[in-house]
């Protein structure tokens, strides 16, 4: 009697209603213990450092100049965040770390999270502020601007501009195989960087020629990337400011994460450039974090839009339908859309 | 033929080894996105506004006098993070947020996530420093004094001692259920602040009497905690500094998130003054966000650890073993270990 009495009992809670709990709430709340134990476990080259080989805690301590009384608590969140494998008592890079986070190999992907770690980290503390009054809270609260500080360091600008080729090496590789490069044979990469895309479509497509467009300044880092694939040949470096220029003709034009930076009156400005540029039957490729249609699932697109309050005058984010309305009142005959790696999409515009 | 080329390279490709992606490490890395995010809108009270009812984006703006720039990306991102629901354009309270976001509610779990908020983000900002030194980096850097600061000022003591029992709530559920109250008859929770677990002890345990110790500036605050659920005539307060008196003597003695505020030394002075004051075959009861005995899996305990070390002098977080061991060498005859709610669980030491 008592069991199903407890039975019925225990049907009649299951249908009314699940018990609410708090820990998804906290646990999101609370991220940024776990983000920041990342970036200062990058900042301290701590996967650069077990790339090398599996390490005790107390080697570890030594070769990182740390202080002995949180080094196992560090290392053992790390290792519940899946950053880390502890084997026995020594610790080793997960492969992902070991690929993606040790500074010495080209697939280094933790410059963006570097930059974070030095600037947004602490830009972000002011959100509530910048949701208020619409303004950025980077550098320009103190009259400063992030891009002619950035762009007047040589080293810094390295730094960023490495940083960007981590963070689109995905989209790269996935813009490299999936557009139909066969039909074309020329392409511009405008706001390059260091040339990850250009490199990357290079490579796999041998027929093409292609230029990076970017600020004088990038050129140095731009050409040296491009002569270690020993792409020099294929690849040149145009300079150009592309509020003040017009982009150079070519069959495709490729803006990767650009858009999200301007305001609606520079966006439109940079698609009829682009526009201007192309041959009919050509093609441009935006690629961003697009927000999905909807607005409900990519909360990347939807942060990073954040961010560029954070961080830009103007600048937003936007969904891929957004860009191919752009695209239509800008001209283009017809466009869509496709996931490329991760959360990066492009659209592409047919002229 | 080609479909059957394609199946065998593709298994052997699945053999090799699965692709890596730097997605996960990324998404942890800008962690600290979506956490501001929420801690922002839990200090702009948005969970508390649409507690009232759904809401279009544009009252939203007005009522949280929000700047029209970001209202959409913020509400979307939070949409995209499972905080809000969106109905056609209207926004909405998850059933989760509506219950412990809504600072009108008793159910409200917020306080801790604004304590965040206004201090530890920032202070977190400086985790590699904390990691060199083993200094704490919070008000201490610059000579203050959190806690002093704190119960200098009963409205900030207020909202501190609030947001601890939004933290300990399911906690305090979960103790008043699970452990056999039957066998005792009288309880001591040592730095009861609010009073959060004697009130759900009392409630569900209408033989018992308790006390709640802490500093004589908490009182009020408890006094009224506890009239409010109308349990004044078996709860009191008891007035004393856990570092400078004995305890109370009781049949089972409670300290929740007490021990991790302190180091070692200190931890067993308190854990021996426990002791001293309960009679044999008497309880008491440890509960925190224990790391696992592997530290492996629990990243709430082992972070929470380097919340310790930004916060605390000397404090750290401890694996139920741990505490086991350190009740053992005190002389406490047996122990156990049980899962609570969501990462806390409990250690009870039986004298």
């Amino acid at each position: 009697m008592e069991s199903r009495r407890r039975g019925r009992k225990a049907t009649t809670r299951a249908k009314k209603q699940p018990a609410l709990k708090p820990e998804a709430i906290m646990r999101l709340g609370l991220g940024f213990w776990g983000a920041k134990t990342l970036l200062s476990a990058i900042e301290l080259g701590l996967f650069t450092e077990l790339a090398k080989g599996a390490l005790e805690a107390d080697t570890l301590r030594d070769r990182l100049s740390l202080h002995p009384r949180a080094v196992r608590d560090f290392l053992d969140a790390l290792v519940s965040l899946g950053m880390l494998q502890r084997k026995g008592t020594r610790y080793a890079n997960t492969p992902e770390a070991n690929l993606f986070l040790d500074r010495n190999k080209p697939s280094y992907a933790g410059g963006i999270l570097e930059m974070c770690n030095a600037r947004p980290y602490k830009f972000w503390g002011s959100l509530t502020e910048g949701l208020r009054t619409g303004m950025p809270q980077n550098e320009a609260k103190e009259g400063g601007n992030f891009f002619t500080a950035l762009y007047a360091d040589p080293l810094k600008l390295e730094g960023f501009l490495k940083a960007m080729t981590g963070l689109s090496c995905g989209a790269a590789l996935a813009i490299a195989k999936q557009f139909p490069w066969k039909q074309y044979k020329t392409f511009v990469d405008v706001g390059c960087a260091q040339g990850g895309v250009p490199v990357q479509v290079a490579l796999a497509h041998p027929h093409l020629t292609g230029e990076g467009m970017d600020l004088p300044v990038v050129q140095p880092i731009f050409d040296a990337y491009v002569r270690e694939h020993g792409l020099e040949k294929r690849i040149q470096f145009h300079q150009a400011d592309f509020f003040t220029a017009s982009l150079p003709h070519a069959d495709v034009i490729i803006m990767g994460h650009i858009l999200h930076d301007w305001d609606m009156e520079e966006k439109r400005m940079l698609l009829k450039k682009a526009f201007d540029a192309l041959p009919k039957g050509g093609a441009l490729i935006i690629h961003e974090s697009l927000i999905d249609d909807d607005r409900k699932v990519n909360s990347m697109g939807l942060l990073m839009s954040l961010n560029m309050l954070i961080e830009t005058p103007g600048g937003f984010d936007y969904t891929g339908a957004d860009c191919r309305g752009w695209m239509k009142e800008t001209g283009f005959r017809k466009s869509y859309i496709e996931p490329l790696a991760g959360p990066d999409s492009m659209v592409v515009g047919i002229k």
